[in-house]
């Protein structure tokens, strides 16, 4: 835990810091976490993920577990080298895929038993569950597998909610712990990171960062953001929660949260590590980020003859070899996947020059 | 026409020879021309498509002309640079996919009429009219404007289609010839392939080869095979052709063909360049092809913990980073177009490497 993260500065609440891994890599923080939901970031070789100053991939739990299967992945070596990224993962704990499933869940205080909305079959994920296949999947971070709320229908349970992710937490780190001692004697085995919950309500929150903080976890999350509150009501959590984080060495992690203008907010309130399918889904959808967090669409009329690149200056690969918007523009209207992943390209760089901004080194 | 091409060897009837392009580029026969029909080979990077060994990149007249037009690519600086290719590029001429309009074209000895698939207005395509099309498209290489017959429905206009080939040939290589005077006088302009038709009577074939060869062009095409006839009727066209090429330096190019078992066939018999779309689009639905031929499919069962290579040995860029069948396996289960882009980097470049095989250099 000593070893795995240091700040290095912190200037006006910003952290920049350094992740070191057991394999020796490390990465800079504040840092963004491409998804590679099922095994690849969408239509993205890995040079192409990597190339865009990616440090660290993130992969679902959920999905994989789903198909092909933990033991396959497994049997590939892990995350890192099945999906030929070689280099640090971080599985989630499919703790928010199942709290999307809406209905056709039913949490007790066990686990959570859901239908595989492929197969129909019956699937049960508890904290020991979510925790063993995350082991199989071999990553260099695992989470705890949490109760997520919904902040507009399910308001009501949200002590509940936030109660059960403290003991499924404890269950969590004694699974971990077990394994590790089983399968990691030298101690070079997966961090685990604790999620606080509490929805919207600060009192809340301020409970739930307090318990996860005096856990046994190597780093903070802060999950049931980004899920439906506006933006206002994410900032004025995360500045509430700015001044509340204890000295431990321990990274924060915002869960699920992408957007420039959040990210710029969360970093100036301490936190050092996000992740979101928002820049490569936008991306497909040929939405792009420019100067200045401006969101343009690379099918609009305008770019029919631009011979520029996306954004001029940028140091991507997209932009550097100069695809132009009036390529793009064409590929998007014959539904060419290459132009998705380029642009995906553009915005994760977009993403990443946004984190090195605020690094000192 | 002298420098264009040159055969460096000829033995047993296989040509191993040279194509040199106005910008210095080299690209040694026999080649496989990888398909990027509007302006991409899907989902690949030009990196990728580059580090198969191919040299030579085919687009389509037809789709191009239809979005977003040859202005467009004109003014992105030709097929090449628009499609960040910066290599040799062919252009078809429309032909073929006006042929596969079926019903919905009007075909005179003006031109074709015929309604645009996506938005339903008239657009006639001419010898004239796909020559000027291609000019603006920029290709190194610009081919004929033909009239394909369908083998089984049109066989009784086999000798009027072949017979109005050659008298659109004579306009396109007047117009081509019109264009070269007014945009190349310094004779670095693109190099124009006239199109063998004749469907598949040997009479009409010998007829339409003596024609195209007499004519002032830079290279000859087969066209109108790989349309539905038998192997064993295209085999035995190209066994008949095999001895009836002229001396000229002139490169021959089997249009519309890509399958290894016919690329060996033809290659024997005298071929120099093949295109088709069918390595790239077998791969986006998991067939591959390895040793021998032999063609499988990574979504099979047996592939679910398979941590090997698609083909061992091979210096593909998916074989040497070791994408395991695994890997594509779970990816083709999950929907994910980047396994479709590598295993068609492998096909393409099983392909090539057939190719090299038959190299002298």
């Amino acid at each position: 835990m000593s070893d795995f993260f240091s700040v290095i500065s912190t200037t006006k609440g910003v952290r920049s810091g350094i992740l070191k891994f057991r394999d020796g890599t490390e990465v800079t923080t504040p840092t963004f976490m491409p998804v590679g939901t099922r095994g690849a970031v969408k239509s993205m070789s890995p040079e192409l993920v990597k190339s865009t100053g990616s440090g660290i991939l993130l992969a679902n739990t959920y999905h994989l577990h789903l198909s092909p299967g933990g033991e396959v992945v497994k049997a590939g070596g892990g995350t890192s080298k099945w999906m030929n990224w070689h280099g640090p993962t971080l599985t989630d704990s499919g703790g928010f895929q199942v709290y999307t499933l809406g209905k056709i869940r039913k949490i007790s205080e066990e686990g959570v038993k859901f239908r595989n909305p492929v197969n129909g079959d019956t699937i049960f994920l508890s904290p020991e569950k979510s925790i063993q296949i995350q082991h199989d999947l071999g990553a260099d971070i695992i989470m705890a597998f949490d109760d997520v709320v919904d902040l507009h229908n399910e308001r009501h349970r949200q002590r509940e909610a936030m109660e059960r992710t403290h003991r499924w937490l404890k269950r969590c780190v004694t699974e971990h712990e077990r394994l590790l001692k089983l399968n990691f004697p030298e101690g070079d085995g997966p961090k685990l990171f604790g999620i606080v919950q509490g929805g919207l309500s600060k009192e809340l929150r301020m409970e739930s960062l307090e318990f996860i903080q005096s856990q046994a976890v190597d780093g903070i999350a802060i999950g049931g953001l980004s899920v439906g509150e506006t933006r206002e009501e994410m900032h004025e959590m995360l500045e509430f929660l700015a001044d509340k984080f204890d000295d431990s060495p321990r990274p924060h992690y915002l869960m699920g949260v992408g957007h420039p203008v959040d990210m710029r907010k969360a970093i100036e309130c301490g936190i050092d590590m996000f992740d979101c399918v928002l820049p490569t889904r936008n991306a497909r959808h040929s939405s792009v980020w420019i100067t200045g967090d401006e969101q343009i669409s690379l099918k609009a009329e305008r770019f029919k003859l631009s011979n520029e690149p996306i954004e001029v200056g940028c140091d991507c690969y997209s932009c550097v070899n100069n695809f132009t918007k009036s390529w793009f523009r064409a590929q998007y209207k014959a539904n060419e996947p290459l132009a998705g992943a380029l642009a995906g390209v553009h915005n994760l760089r977009y993403l990443q020059r946004l984190c090195e901004g605020y690094r000192s080194k």
